[in-house]
């Protein structure tokens, strides 16, 4: 039994990134999960950004971005980030967020963000009232203490990650819970 | 400390959506996690599916499709749906998933998923050797089961919806964990 509401913002679940633009010594972070890849070849992400803030500016005058994955360790920082306007507001000075130089682009990356994306914007597009940036991911940042002995980077453990999870429609975030299979492999059972 | 990687796919949490395609005598399903909202004015959601597949081919062809939120019930089945194509099995019989006739658009929601959005295709581009597609969300269908007294679309229980989290790189899936604070709130602390 389904009940139906028309047309509805809904998605979920969604990442928590924090969007660095600027430069090492004048920087902004915005908070978005609207984020997800585009395609492996080469690498590039997608990020929707509203057309009257501040990020949107700082993208399409420094064509470069970082994406940082939040954990849970530093909700209050994030959602203080999805709050608040960088026109007003040092975002970093105010969180106590440290910045770390990224390798290629401008833009710093976030220490206390276990997952950092080093972006180049390639496209950017409009979609209502919202912007659409593509950034090629030109350098990946994971915290190495969260990766196993192999040290490659699919090795990490996403427990210690512990990524922070939004759940649009509800306005809650959540922690990830247990694994419950392996992706391309479980399906095998119905072949 | 940070170990880096170069250029890398990799972005995490992601939502497990089965997409469907066709028509009620003639549907298809694919399973993809690069799913994001991309504006809510007017709701539109963009999914990202290869060029290769079967079903960029039928969302070019009928111009819309449905996406379906995979709970962890359907883990299986939505494996499955990711690593088979349409062009020589038909998901619907081989999963034992359920049909039901979509309001507004051709292709069917899927009656186990507890989130269903009907899209029309407002838009085709590309990044790589990637499709990707922005629909306009014409119709929202939530279980009812899942809703709370009030009703209303934002009521649910994501612990009952249970959805399945997809983490790249690790290849694995995961449920969702215990709420950990209230979006839009929690960052009031440092104002």
């Amino acid at each position: 039994m389904k009940t139906t509401f028309g047309p509805q913002r809904l998605m979920f679940p969604c990442p928590t990134g924090l969007i660095v633009t600027g430069t090492m010594e004048k920087a902004n972070i915005v908070t978005i999960s609207w984020i997800s890849l585009l395609t492996s070849s080469p690498p590039t992400i997608g990020i929707s950004v509203g057309t009257k803030g501040y990020s949107g500016s700082m993208i399409k005058k420094g064509s470069e971005f970082t994406v940082n994955i939040a954990s849970v360790d530093i909700m209050v920082e994030a959602d203080f980030c999805g709050i608040t306007s960088g026109r007003d507001t040092d975002k970093f000075a105010r969180t106590g967020l440290t910045k770390i130089e990224s390798k290629i682009v401008k833009p710093p990356i976030i220490k206390e963000c276990p997952l950092n994306l080093e972006c180049v914007l390639v496209s950017s597009g409009m979609f209502g009232t919202t912007n659409h940036f593509a950034g090629k991911i030109v350098e990946t940042h994971i915290d190495t203490d969260k990766l196993s002995e192999t040290g490659d980077h699919k090795s990490f453990s996403i427990e210690a990650i512990n990524p922070l999870i939004y759940i649009g429609g509800a306005r809650e975030y959540r922690q990830i819970g247990k694994k419950v299979g392996d992706a391309y492999t479980i399906g095998k059972n119905l072949l």
